[in-house]
């Protein structure tokens, strides 16, 4: 089943310890869509700026994501400079030009209209909302969000917590939605807010889920995906779009949504995640095999798992 | 099979957000010894003062811990005194007064030596090279250490990573060990130096033991263990020692060292640690079950185990 996914497009000046990298293709729904894109038919919405080419478009479409829903804006697209120090789990942004993305309207392509999943990358609620509502008969709604909504945007964040089924965070940012120190009290709070399961990722340390009592079948406990010990994060940008869009992928390409299919949508996130950061921007994820994806599953399940 | 553990007796005065307890029984080898007494025989090395009462002792040998070992000076037990805020995670130490452990000399009574397991708490590195080599025919040797011996002892330190088998330490403690902020490159680089496994952990995301090449049979792929999500933790203090007495206690209760026996040794160490921090000092274990610590490793099992 297909996914639509909104969010940003952009271009992203990298610098880590492992290198420098210049205006490379980047953004929430460009990571979150080559990802998806292994599991599911995607569908992208988002908006760019007359720099970017057809040749751009072609790495999404390479990997057959539709791209309808791309639109064309007078301007620049949007812009992103960021360093990581040792920390790598730490980024500093140097330089953000919303440039064409800072009067986002999301459009839906009527074609896009049918499909049953969507994700809601991170943009003003009142947007993701907007597009919530646009598609009343989804099954199952992912979303994300970030510390600049949280702290002044709280009464459009409650609308769209509403509205999600999934909501995908790091520690941080649940941590302050709640307003508690405690990670497991925090997702409680946050659960009582809308979502009927809670992703929270702790960069190297894996993700956990937690869900809401009596929503999915075969229990509520808390469910936790390692993270691969890497000795090289060469770029950590996009690692946590790239999880949801393994996670998010995996779901749409079950026929249900059980609290099993969850499990292994975590664990798919975990890997996708773990790919895109092994090179810089999106190159990892525009050349993967299923192959690649399932030995590496399987190395995941090695990891944690008792004979 | 029977484990000797060498570290300090103490008393705590703690503070945290549920609340204070005033002068009761810790140190690291009391909450080591309590933990690894649900699997198997346990013998403590220490030294306590005149204010150590036989009261404080039969905590111990009511869970049937062996207290020869344990030497009466004259003068007052190592007293710590420390508090946690929000961040449970991180410890304000108001007070330690080594006392009678400034001048701990580890002597082992002779039905000690035949003992298969050795663990080395958190002391002077000088000490545990001493009693590790007083012991040259045991199976296996664990062993802790902290920020304070890395930095100013290193030398004496090398000598002693030399001398044990897994090394037991903290996130901090790995990658100041190895000068390197990279968690799985400092395990690398700590195994370089002698432990043949090295247990890194991640307070509430769990721990990892890295393992050298080729030292145990099964494979030298990383494992993680998660921890359990508590909502209240009402007392981190000796969380790390429950660990390591539930890892090995487990190790020493199996009669062979294998990957596999590491693997589920992992999982009954976040057990015992999970447990040491549901109760103020080492109240929780002192009362725990078989029944009640083999129902919580159901419980970690289906934290992480996908179907």
């Amino acid at each position: 089943m297909s996914i639509v996914v909104v969010g940003s497009v952009a271009f992203d000046s990298l610098k880590t310890p492992y290198g420098v990298r210049e205006r490379v293709l980047g953004g929430a729904a460009t990571y979150f869509s080559l990802s998806a894109s292994y599991f599911t038919e995607v569908r992208v919405v988002g908006v760019v700026g007359d720099d970017f080419t057809p040749e751009h478009e072609a790495v999404m479409k390479k990997r057959g994501v539709d791209t309808r829903g791309i639109q064309h804006a007078d301007g620049k697209t949007f812009f992103w400079k960021g360093e990581y120090g040792e920390n790598v789990n730490e980024a500093k942004t140097l330089q953000t030009d919303l440039n064409v993305f800072g009067s986002f309207q999301p459009q839906l392509p009527a074609e896009y209209l049918n499909s049953d999943f969507l994700f809601l990358a991170n943009i003003d609620p009142v947007l993701q909302t907007q597009v919530r509502d646009s598609m009343p008969d989804v099954k199952l709604v992912g979303g994300d969000t970030m510390n600049y909504w949280i702290k002044d945007h709280r009464a459009n964040l409650g609308d769209m917590l509403k509205r999600v089924d999934v909501l995908l965070i790091n520690d941080t940012e649940a941590k302050m939605l709640a307003d508690d120190n405690s990670l497991p009290r925090a997702a409680r709070k946050v659960l009582e807010r809308g979502p009927k399961a809670l992703v929270i990722k702790h960069g190297e340390y894996g993700a956990t889920i937690f869900f809401r009592d009596g929503q999915f079948a075969g229990g509520h406990h808390p469910f936790r995906a390692p993270a691969l010990p890497l000795e090289e994060v060469r770029d950590p940008t996009g690692a946590g779009d790239s999880f949801a869009g393994g996670f998010m992928g995996y779901i749409a390409s079950q026929g249900e949504v059980t609290r099993n299919v969850l499990k292994h949508a975590m664990f798919y996130g975990s890997v996708m995640g773990s790919f895109s950061v092994e090179r810089f921007g999106t190159e990892r994820l525009q050349s993967l095999s299923r192959e690649e994806i399932d030995e590496r599953f399987g190395m995941f399940r090695e990891l944690t798992h008792l004979d």
